[in-house]
């Protein structure tokens, strides 16, 4: 088990996983092209499976060694569902689940520390931006079920159900063919239109702006605590050997008093 | 009247009116499907009623306990506005107004303290920018001016009226087929139009980056001067203590002087 | 003559000024409308006139007053070029001129503080900027040249000439119908175009980012130095007193070691 | 030798290079202009030739004075390769190396300092992008080869291979015609493909965006960096003044009571 537990802890074995992720990354690829497929094919497939065979051996000895601590881990689980992906066609034969096995190639961040980092902040960025969140989910909402009330008679490609307006109006907030593709038609029908997707572009605009200044303010801070905080040490331990100068040269003197009392004794 | 303050003012009442104003969304949505009015339709309006009607007591109550205060917090003057759209309807019959009742779901940004802080910064955002708006404005509206003298004759659709170029120019602000959708048409008849045009893009666009940037940079400002303040808070007590320090010690060597004074004497 | 300056520089006078020119905002804006127009043309038309008289005889005042130092305040120079370009058209009788007298409102930003100051510190951004833009105007026209050549002569709409090849190459990096518009029917003959025209979208749209991101960061330091430096002047004026006190005790003790020596004699 | 070393190194040299280097830009525009070819065709051709045999000279001169350190200056790889560029031409004769000429005025950015230091700014900014990048890639790669097989069968123009994937999902990226164009035709064969999409404009935008905000914030951090360690220094300065002043003062008493022992006995 010890033996188990230090071969899978390994920076050779670390190596050699993300070596196999990058060589199945690769051959998942060519498994695209068809003049790929052609030439070879079966070894294409044959590689894959043995790959995925040696991920799932992988799996199951982490499991050995951590047993329920496994789940404790995030990146762990994030490693179970993506090898898990892969196992699930061979009973239902999906052609989504097919195209889902390239996510294992996501494994790569899981194995790199640098990659995980990132991710790790990008995921730590998240909770701070709840509140944003929940108010621009509130107003998607509402628009989505005023465009749905309003323009879904006339216009039910856009906006007949509230999720097709929702997406309608996820297209409108990336500004992308907003007026030619999608609000002059519907003012040909109801000329005030503008006076609901305007004030929806502008506000949604300025509150995901205002998501992604809550962002940078809260990484600058964070970084600039962190430096703040060693300039103050560095004055404060500054200020104390001052501060222990003086409380020793008051006791010099009181000393000096001292030694005078007895002297005038 | 102290009951009913206390009612009003109870958690538990403000967690009911929350879970009132989520059925209400669930509700009001559901009424954009066909299916869910075949299915219970009757249910849906009967239910929506029920919540207009709560809604309605709940704010005669408020008014009661607080009455000209009443409409000292803008939230509640905001809660009086969403309701009272749906009351209107019931007379006027506007197809627009019955939209509207969804208005009502913005309610939860008013009970829940996260959301009424986000808004409530958004908001307190809007002043800072008052005078490059007011900027803003004016470029649009002299641009919209010129835009309908010089292209309107010939492309009534996008430049007949100052109304019509203005909604032509917010378009091209977002860059929506600024191109491909107008300037080059444009240019087929005006070939300098891009003269007019590309300044507009440039001037436009670096306005409202402008404004962008003076609302990242008073918000960094705000927290940073929460920070520092309370950084030069800690080193300025730092440095009362060594100047009272040294005042004592001042006043030992005064006491010392004195006491030989009288020693010599 | 003082009589005259007392006028022109009187918030009265300036008030005055600022009316007409909203007035004259309107007027502009409502000769844009035919239907105001048969209502009152003549009447718009006039009021038009006396304005622009007004703006004429305060020009000639200001002028009469500053005499040469007229020229050194760039406001005064940009108010006589608006009002200038109202006069040309009665003689040359261009529309294009015609169109542009509405630029006469922007008079109003010469004559609001906080108008001036906000265009003001727009401008005082762009010396900063001088050498990206520099670097921006090499690459634009080195791609310039490079599309006319490689492009030209298939789609000589797009990228006949230089002029036109900028053109295009300025809606490409606004990211306007880039690829479906552009650069996909380009492809169609050039498979390889992807080569030149994705190098160009993320070299210039990065260097544009850079532009922005120095406009921050200057915009920033401005801030937080005025702030770090009061800061700092109130440590160190603690710090001149400390070190004031120190020397004020040493004094004592000399003089102290003094009458000592004199008491010893 | 030292002749040439000092020619090459002279101001005046460097002139008359960066001179010839903006007459290159204005005859291989004009070059472009087939009124100006025909005008005076042979006379830019010769002025061409003429110029590139000056850069060639220049170049084996800065090589025969700096002999192997000549490669440890990018700048002046970078140099020898565009104007290396024109060189190929001659013999292969092909019409893209012929457009590629043009590059040699980006020797304009190793010649004058500003722009120098512009474009080392950018490129010094790309090193710490790299894990960023590198995830962007991986998340790209994933995307690409789901999207070929998702989509790939009906879509071939846009999907057919991981390259034709990638390319459209970098116009979705920069949210061209991403809807309209792309994601509303896949919907009507697959209808839930915005469960592909949306996820994809979600998850890069927000990484893309992060890549951003890193450059930002290490800006700003190096920018503030250099400050602070100004203030600290002056701040540090004088507390090493009143420290020094304090043990003075302690010497001062030490002597003092020294003194007065003497006298005591």
């Amino acid at each position: 088990m010890t033996a188990l537990k230090n071969l899978i802890q390994s920076r050779r074995f670390e190596a050699f996983i993300t070596a196999l992720i990058v060589i199945n990354a690769i051959t998942l690829g060519l498994e695209t092209s068809s003049r790929a497929m052609e030439a070879a094919g079966p070894l294409l497939v044959a590689l894959d499976r043995i790959i995925l065979g040696v991920f799932v051996a992988e799996l199951i000895a982490r499991f050995a060694v951590h047993r329920g601590r496994f789940f404790h881990d995030p990146w762990r689980v994030f490693d179970l569902l993506v090898v898990g992906i892969a196992l699930i066609p061979a009973t239902a034969g999906l052609s989504v689940l097919r195209a889902l096995r390239i996510l294992r190639v996501l494994r790569l961040v899981s194995m790199v520390p640098s990659l995980r980092r990132v991710v790790g902040g990008l995921i730590a960025a998240l909770p701070g931006m709840g509140s944003i969140m929940l108010l621009l989910g509130l107003v998607y909402y509402v628009f989505a079920v005023m465009a749905t009330k309003l323009f879904g008679a006339s216009f039910p490609e856009w906006f007949g159900t509230i999720g097709h307006s929702a997406y309608s109006l996820f297209q409108i907030m990336t500004l992308e063919s907003w007026s030619m593709g999608i609000v002059r038609p519907v003012m040909e029908v109801y000329p005030l239109a503008w006076l609901f997707f305007i004030p929806f572009i502008v506000s949604t605009t300025f509150t995901v702006l205002n998501l992604f200044i809550g962002i940078i303010v809260s990484a600058m801070q964070a970084e600039h605590d962190a430096e703040a905080s060693a300039e103050r040490t560095a004055l404060q331990a500054e200020q104390e050997t001052i501060l222990a100068e003086i409380r020793a040269l008051r006791e010099d003197v009181r000393t000096l008093a001292a030694q005078k009392e007895t002297a005038g004794k």
